[in-house]
């Protein structure tokens, strides 16, 4: 018979979980493995709230394995390393982000592309090499292979920094593999939430024009004033949209709900290139005409790799790049959720998970 | 009052022309303009059938301006060069394709992208600068300003080169700007018929490995023996289709019906490019999950510009590339355009125009 889950492993840990599709989370006693020679122990002190965290906890794509801790926008202390550790020490600030373990051996590990290896090992709702399933964030630490955990850079905040380990990578990662950082072009970021926000602040860093493109007028002035937009556009706002067509080089799709492509294919000029990176559960019409007639494509992208997460952990500390976020405790989260599910959070909900969960060290 | 199309200009022609959504062709009688300095006359002798005759005679997209001479995949002689014309001289063997005339001094002209030039003038159904209607190749002879003429080189074929100049540039283009052409990657052509034929032969020129992806059962024997290709898919065969999933670079979907794109996303490997050049009239359903989760892209291309349309024929005449054909007679095409609307054909129709309509000459 399978051992509980806080039988496991010899490490106790305190999180909190989802048990059913109501998403609802509470306290969940679990367990982690030792500290082995290439792992590292972090005492989490921050996670952010992604929205794949809402879909996982309710089941939204029919695969959650509940009990489910969420999180992987972790950013907290070293505080063990084992024998063969030589990247990190006790005491280290880092992050750890939406994987923890691929198979590092086939062609995408090689080339530095674990998030894409097909035995790819997610933070939560996977299953480890051991066959244990594995736990998110929303816990007091995590025991992590030191390949999978980044160093997290001087001047970048741990709050405010934790979701560009999740938020700030899915943006980042198609800018650089799609070409979408020539200065002076023009770029659409549709969906203004926790992705887009970033995706906005990436592309001013990249000297890039940028318009959000919204269906909420309300949030026009902060993408401009706080945020640094160079426009804005409301979908609904026919005239202006009409006025916008083909006058983008590129769009970064963060919309997760089902939505209209022909519009943000509008925009588009010739060439041009929409990615999403929403994850909507249905598929999404796509009109082939103004595709085929504009030379324009339709692209996916899914987080990163280790190193360019990296990479874009140390060019967002150089561009002083975090996330807006809003500060909350453990015991906040469902409410958390609930306004999450509403997109009613400037930017990110993260948890300050260091000071609102017992600490053990 | 506007004139007949017969006194329009000075030049009379005979063509043969749909006038109504029955699509029928019939002999009709208009004009063209006289040669100028820079235009280039072309005793057609060649016309291929491209699936947008068919379309068009239709009205099937629903922008038909009847009469309309269908035709753009024309081979004739040259009869006439205006005093500028420096590129050909009368008796030269040359080709007209699917434009005339562009801007010529926006960003696409400056770029070679006449094809996407905002202004562009189609050789058919479009309307010269002048606002006289463009007729096209199921006719007598042509003129056109000699930018958009193309020199048709030696040891292509007249008959069998003609579709090259839609079918041909139509997957030649995708192929070059997406990167599919590197030596060793797998390719897959959605649709065997006219484009999808030339894309297996220019696949196999370029070094690919070649796997035809069908609906038809019995096209696999031709595909292989006859064509080239390595492997052959059909699409309902849903063991062998599941055995070969991401297993392709490269896919060119020629299908222009309304069909799902899932299963051809699916074949395709990381960073794997779906090149749609068909032109379903409605919207195909994208799924987001498998573009997002494997970094895929589905990208549009419309034919190429006239120095990227040369650059094929040259390609074509050294890797002794042509179409397969079934050469019929002007008086053929109504039943030639009923077997096509079946895919009835091997793999192009290609009109005699020079041994079936009355010479001028």
């Amino acid at each position: 018979m399978a051992k509980a889950p806080c039988q496991e492993h010899p490490q106790k840990v305190l999180g909190w979980a989802a048990v059913d599709k109501s998403g609802t989370l509470s306290p969940f006693h679990f367990s982690r493995r030792e500290n082995g020679d290439d792992d590292v122990t972090v005492k989490i002190q921050y996670c952010g709230v992604c929205h794949s965290d809402l879909h996982l906890a309710k089941n939204d794509w029919g695969f959650t394995n509940y009990p489910v801790v969420p999180g992987h926008e972790i950013v907290g202390a070293v505080t063990k390393v084992g024998s063969n550790v030589n990247k990190f020490k006790v005491g280290d600030r880092v992050g750890v982000g939406v994987i923890v373990d691929s198979c590092r051996s086939c062609e995408c590990c090689q080339q530095d592309l674990e998030n894409y290896c097909p035995q790819v090992i997610f933070t939560y709702n996977s299953h480890s090499k051991d066959g244990s399933k594995t736990y998110g964030g929303y816990s007091d630490f995590i025991v992590v292979d030191q390949r999978f955990v980044l160093r997290f850079p001087e001047g970048l905040p741990s709050d405010a920094g934790a979701p560009l380990l999740c938020a700030g990578i899915t943006v980042y990662s198609p800018m650089k593999y799609y070409g979408m950082t020539e200065p002076g072009k023009h770029l659409g970021v549709a969906g203004l939430g926790g992705l887009g926000h970033i995706a906005v602040k990436l592309g001013k860093a990249f000297g890039l024009k940028v318009t959000v493109i919204s269906s909420s007028p309300r949030k026009e002035a902060e993408a401009i004033q706080r945020l640094g937009a160079d426009s804005f556009l409301v979908t609904s706002d026919l005239v202006k949209m009409k006025a916008a067509f083909g006058t983008m080089d590129y769009i970064i799709d963060t919309v997760s709900a089902v939505h209209p492509l022909a519009p943000l294919i509008s925009l588009l000029k010739l060439n041009g290139k929409l990615v999403t990176v929403g994850l909507p559960d249905k598929p999404l019409e796509l009109p082939i005409f103004p595709l085929v007639l504009g030379r324009k494509l339709v692209g996916g992208s899914d987080v990163g790799g280790m190193k360019e997460t990296q990479e874009m952990l140390d060019f967002c500390a150089m561009h002083n790049i975090a996330a807006d976020i809003e500060l909350i405790r453990m015991e906040e989260i469902n409410t958390a959720m609930e306004r999450l599910a509403k997109s009613d959070v400037k930017y990110r909900f993260v948890i300050d998970v260091g000071n609102s969960l017992p600490s053990r060290y």
